[in-house]
């Protein structure tokens, strides 16, 4: 590649948070940066994208951004971001959202808007890359952001194939060093809280309490032992081992 | 089985969509029905959920609805309608979603509010169908609901594997057969159409004409050569031949 690359770099968190400036500043050490994130917190809105009604795009000034990084918010989706990112500002080389405060592990990733920003990109024929870190009250994306760049660089020159993303989780505090995982069974319980409201008429909160995932392989595994964790998907779901059971047990249309 | 199945139709249409009511009455005739769903249309929220505030769930009168069949509305996302179904009203043996209005193919199905009903489901240990039909004028569910009934009373009684999920799309008018298929590629081309308001500012429309795919085998292919698209799909989506491939190539953490 002659030219810099061009990074686009969303987030679901929105467009204030330190994650995001924290990746789309390590991105500015291997390239030029497009930040595009929504204008306020979206966590949990999957893959969702705005269909209905029309989007505005604003340039956002930020402090602490290093000068080849150009900032945008948008009201909607992570999904939308990254979308408004690729046709109006221009097709990046790589796609890298986050760095989500939180981790995105196991059953997370279909709700993870994190996640949809690398879906989406991946959709769009872009090499592109999800990074969450670990809870804790410090909020250090600084090991975090520093490996970012280098894993970027790295899938810029190899490319990734058709179909593939990479989901990347730091663990809270100075990783040990990096394990390449598989997807895990991490999840939060969808318990439902009832309540009364002061008329007496129920309403509910859907809540709960996350999950240990005991596979040593997992996600989840590497990141609460301190390890970044690197885990390689592909958006073909097709579940190819099981196609010959299905067509024994599906009934036909008459009979 | 003892006991009449209980089955929890939801759907991302909203509770007012014809879609929904054919499916209800279609599962009536093999199980108790409880119907959830979302007071608004939702569609192409993905598997977004609800967790920054809290939910109402609201008894529904609808008209022709069988009497084993109990509706309710819920101010949230398909995911919730979910969530609420199994949470509050009672862990059914089956979920079902649909039947949406316009199919769900390729890579439609992260956006899918649809889909994400039957992803929830599956997360949840329960087996789980997404039922979609393609556009028309007529909005004819009737050939989609009868064969609904039928793999439903299938798959109640084989159950499905673990993690596994069937995604169920209808050809407009009379089916021809049924085909089991692979996820296709089908998507939308995610087109932005910059306009400028009244007071000279730009706003954007995302949207775009959906592609058409070749591939004999998927879904897609099934759908519009008239016949019934049945795709088994597995939520691990870790790219297994490819984990050796990433090893190799991901830095390490120093140096």
């Amino acid at each position: 590649m002659n030219r810099k690359p061009l990074i686009l770099v969303c987030n679901d968190d929105g467009v204030y948070s330190p994650g995001i400036k924290a990746l789309a500043n390590a991105m500015s050490t291997i390239g030029n940066v497009h930040l595009v994130a929504p204008d306020i917190e979206q966590s949990g809105v999957g893959h969702g994208i705005t269909i209905r009604r029309p989007l505005r795009m604003h340039p956002t000034k930020l402090n602490h951004l290093e000068k080849n990084v150009t900032a945008y918010r948008v009201d909607g989706t992570p999904t939308d971001c990254v979308v408004m990112g690729v046709q109006v500002l221009g097709r990046p080389d790589l796609v890298v959202s986050g760095i989500n405060f939180g981790p995105n592990l196991g059953f997370d990733l279909t709700h993870s808007g994190t996640f949809a920003c690398a879906i989406e990109g991946t959709h769009l024929g872009i090499p592109s890359i999800a990074f969450s870190l670990g809870f804790s009250d410090d909020m250090d994306f600084t090991h975090g952001a520093s490996y970012a760049a280098k894993l970027a660089a790295r899938v810029i020159a190899h490319g990734l194939p058709r179909l593939t993303v990479l989901n990347v989780n730091f663990p809270v505090g100075k990783p040990k060093g990096v394990r390449v995982t598989v997807q895990g069974t991490h999840h939060y319980e969808d318990n439902v809280e009832k309540r009364l409201d002061p008329a007496g008429q129920p309403y509910y909160w859907v809540g709960g309490t996350p999950s240990v995932d005991e596979e040593p392989s997992s996600d989840y595994a590497a990141v609460y032992s301190g390890f970044v964790s690197v885990t390689p998907l592909l958006l073909d779901f097709t579940h190819r081992t099981y196609l010959e059971t299905v067509r024994e047990f599906t009934p036909p249309l008459e009979g």
